[in-house]
């Protein structure tokens, strides 16, 4: 691959990249004027992870946190969002979204040059399957993030979905317990006095 | 202070972070749909900034530069966007404009704790500065992103003020050039058929 073309397909990608600002979240912006789109959200969660590194597990890695944050809904050019709280919580885990976030993948990871191909979809295999303790804080951010922006904009999703402090615990608590306990603690103080 | 009030006010500046993505630029997204907000510019140069390492010079640590990117922003919230090519290519580098930025920077990573607030202060205070590799290597992807946008979008912002080649080899591409000479090259090949 000469040098022009490596820059092509670094370019195509980027350029690619750019739709995930047109994908609609169920959550809206903390002043819930709109929808948040997963490219503003993306960034929220990088910033996020970089502000909130002392609640992650000793042996964290915070930069490849951000990396897989700044890349794990690329997929959704494709798939769209799929929200936490929809089809009473079941959608999200779905065989049927996860096929088709992997085709996502191979297709948007594909435009790149080799190298990086295989290192971003390595990432987003990480982040994906949760297991190893970067992925795990990564997932835990991006399961907060929405309480704050419904606890800023009066409900948010909780009143879209009907959610309740139960729902609330098994979907999006248990998550971030995983990643970070003691963040949970606290946000969960928080969101209670919503759901009382 | 105690860890709970460290979280409260790690959340008070996540929270007023969200209020980036309702700042408007001149530039477009891509598909030249609608104005591209300052969070979802900032997401989509850190991951320029991931997909471009290699064209950084030896030595630049992109995880400072991501880092920079996320941050580089948010004084907008403040002063919003200010067009490079606006004024004449003049505003953006005016007295003016900078004392603002700088009184933003105190307001907003003022709501950290301290060391957080230090440590981000820092970084942006670099970036600002453009002097050393990683601030000059972040400061030449923040100019690449809109002759992309441009470029995806039919003109974009070189309409909208009247764009010559030349002021786009001095306001952009020497910049440009600084932090990442072969990428403004390859990038210059592409615009320089807009404006024939």
């Amino acid at each position: 691959m000469s040098p022009d073309d490596r820059l092509a397909a670094q370019f195509a990608f980027l350029n690619e990249a750019d739709r995930l600002k047109s994908v609609l979240r169920a959550t809206t912006l903390c002043d819930g004027s709109r929808a948040e789109n997963s490219g503003e959200h993306s960034w929220h969660l990088a910033l996020y992870a970089l502000t909130l590194a002392d609640q992650a597990e000793p042996g964290v890695d915070i930069n490849r946190v951000i990396r897989m944050l700044l890349l794990h809904d690329l997929v959704e050019i494709d798939v769209g969002d799929v929200p936490i709280h929809s089809m009473g919580g079941t959608a999200h885990a779905s065989t049927a979204t996860q096929e088709a976030e992997s085709r996502a993948a191979d297709r948007i990871f594909g435009l790149l040059p080799p190298d990086l191909a295989r290192d971003f979809r390595a990432l987003w295999d990480e982040f994906e399957a949760a297991q190893t303790p970067d992925a795990r804080f990564a997932k835990s951010l991006d399961r907060v993030q929405p309480v704050m922006a419904n606890l800023q904009s009066g409900g948010g999703t909780w009143i879209t979905y009907n959610v309740t402090l139960d729902q609330l615990d098994t979907r999006v608590g248990e998550k971030i317990s995983r990643g970070a306990p003691r963040l949970w603690d606290w946000v969960r103080a928080q969101a209670r006095h919503f759901f009382a």
